[in-house]
């Protein structure tokens, strides 16, 4: 099977197991059911639950385990852009080729849908953790691994960042600090929960962090090229608004050729750091998948 | 001890509490830890842990392991009332005495504190989840119970309930819905707490059940009343605010004196479904408190 073809199967997966999420708890169809929907099923690569999958294949262990912690990362990913999308942050209308949660339902139920994503992502490992059997599982401690990236030391705290370094010359230190929070503590979780929840070993624990933290790199440098070579029409957003927000990027500290070259290393320290481990045919290849995507 | 003194220790308690976990948590005093901070420790009554606590000693048991529920509890309710104060939501700018968060920090530092404060809500549960030993206690239930108070078919749903009702002649049925789930469910997920983590049997949790939604309800009706009645010195925020914004309340339903009549009556219920219960005395005096109260 190519790796589009894999890919298509994993985030097939990963789409159902939101569907039926959204049948179980976003029911009505109206209110914020409707909000919450639009947002978590406006497509999307689903990259974290995909990567979540893929790990879960390559340790051989069953994917279903790992189905309630990689919904909730989506979710939680999905929350992250409705906030982000506000007037008073990003202020951005467009969203996967859709208007964006605020356009369409206003920016209260813009809030209060992404409040209902965020508190919807532990009621369900919650509810997962309170399951009898799967005794040998580390649930929590998976539970645990997405909070503290989800938190102040994670995600919200790179947003922060984000959110004061505008009109701001910051370093380029300050620019790698601000997305291994804002988007690489995610993509780490997302990599890192299957790993935790079947309770691999100190050395995969290791590598695959290695790994992780390269993609979440490559995958922000690959962001920051599109939005100034990307077309609108493929990203489904506008190009062009890091300049527009006066946003520091990896484009404008380093220049494009520097941050293409950037990317490539990036790329190739994520590919050594599988070396070691078997299956990991489909991981090699997501890392070059992220650094040459068109969206 | 008197009751004021008994809920002093016990607001004492819950203060101590919230200052640990402050500093634990948000020991940096700038950025969002400023912001999350200046919410968390305004004051407040905090009705909610003290509620928790004053089971625990009716149930006799050790508070300290209610507390990383309790102080969840709080951190949701204030994360809520910083979300609720946005310009898109009920526009207000004073709570408690203080001018709220979107005043002080701006609209996108207020909302990202009041995601954080969520999230440190379910990180500091799930840490409490993740310690060995305490195996008899309850705790993923207790998590369970909190994060569907807090969600879409609790708390942040009656705020969905409270947006669209604004303007729009709502019910006296979905009056009472909307204040059930507003406040009332994060006030029964306070008082059910205690009850679900030591494993007390059913009576103890439908009676508590009870108890709880009727101080939840009296809590509202009193609310409404102190809109009307009370100073903007003593509330710490401008009175008159529901006949602003043109929202439905127990008084504008009912009558001044029908919701008095009301308060009453559900206070009695309150009181009368503890009848059963041994050590009840601060809980019975908790309903009065709630009624009479001025601010």
């Amino acid at each position: 099977m190519s790796f589009n073809e894999k890919y298509r199967e994993y985030q097939d997966i990963a789409e159902n197991w939101l569907n039926s999420i959204a049948g179980k708890y976003l029911p009505s169809g109206d209110g914020i059911h409707e909000a919450m929907n639009y947002s978590l099923m406006a497509g999307g690569k689903r990259i974290r639950p995909v990567l979540s999958i893929a790990v879960c294949d390559m340790l051989k262990c069953d994917r279903d385990y790992i189905m309630p912690y990689a919904a909730a990362i989506e979710l939680i990913h999905t929350y992250s852009l409705i906030h982000d999308d506000l007037p008073c942050m990003d202020n951005d209308d467009f969203r996967r080729g859709k208007p964006t949660s605020h356009k369409v339902f206003g920016e209260a139920m813009a809030v209060l849908a992404g409040d209902g994503l965020l508190n919807l992502a532990y009621e369900i490992m919650i509810a997962d953790m309170a399951k009898k059997g799967d005794s040998g599982l580390n649930k929590t401690e998976t539970a645990l691994l997405i909070a503290e990236a989800a938190g102040i030391s994670g995600m919200i705290g790179g947003q922060v960042m984000d959110i004061k370094s505008e009109n701001r010359d910051i370093t380029y230190e300050e620019l790698c600090s601000m997305h291994r929070m804002k988007t690489g503590a995610m993509i780490k979780a997302a990599v890192l929960a299957p790993a935790v929840l079947f309770g691999a070993g100190d050395e995969i624990l290791s590598n695959l962090a290695v790994y992780a933290e390269n993609i979440g790199l490559a995958f922000q440098i690959k962001d920051d090229i599109l939005d100034l070579e990307g077309t609108g029409e493929t990203l489904g957003k506008p190009v062009g608004s890091d300049e527009k927000n006066k946003k520091a990027t990896f484009v404008s500290k380093l220049g494009i050729n520097k941050a293409r070259e950037l990317l490539d290393q990036t790329v190739e320290k994520a590919v050594e750091a599988l070396a070691t481990l078997e299956n990991n045919d489909f991981l090699v290849k997501m890392a070059v998948f992220i650094a040459r995507r068109n969206k």
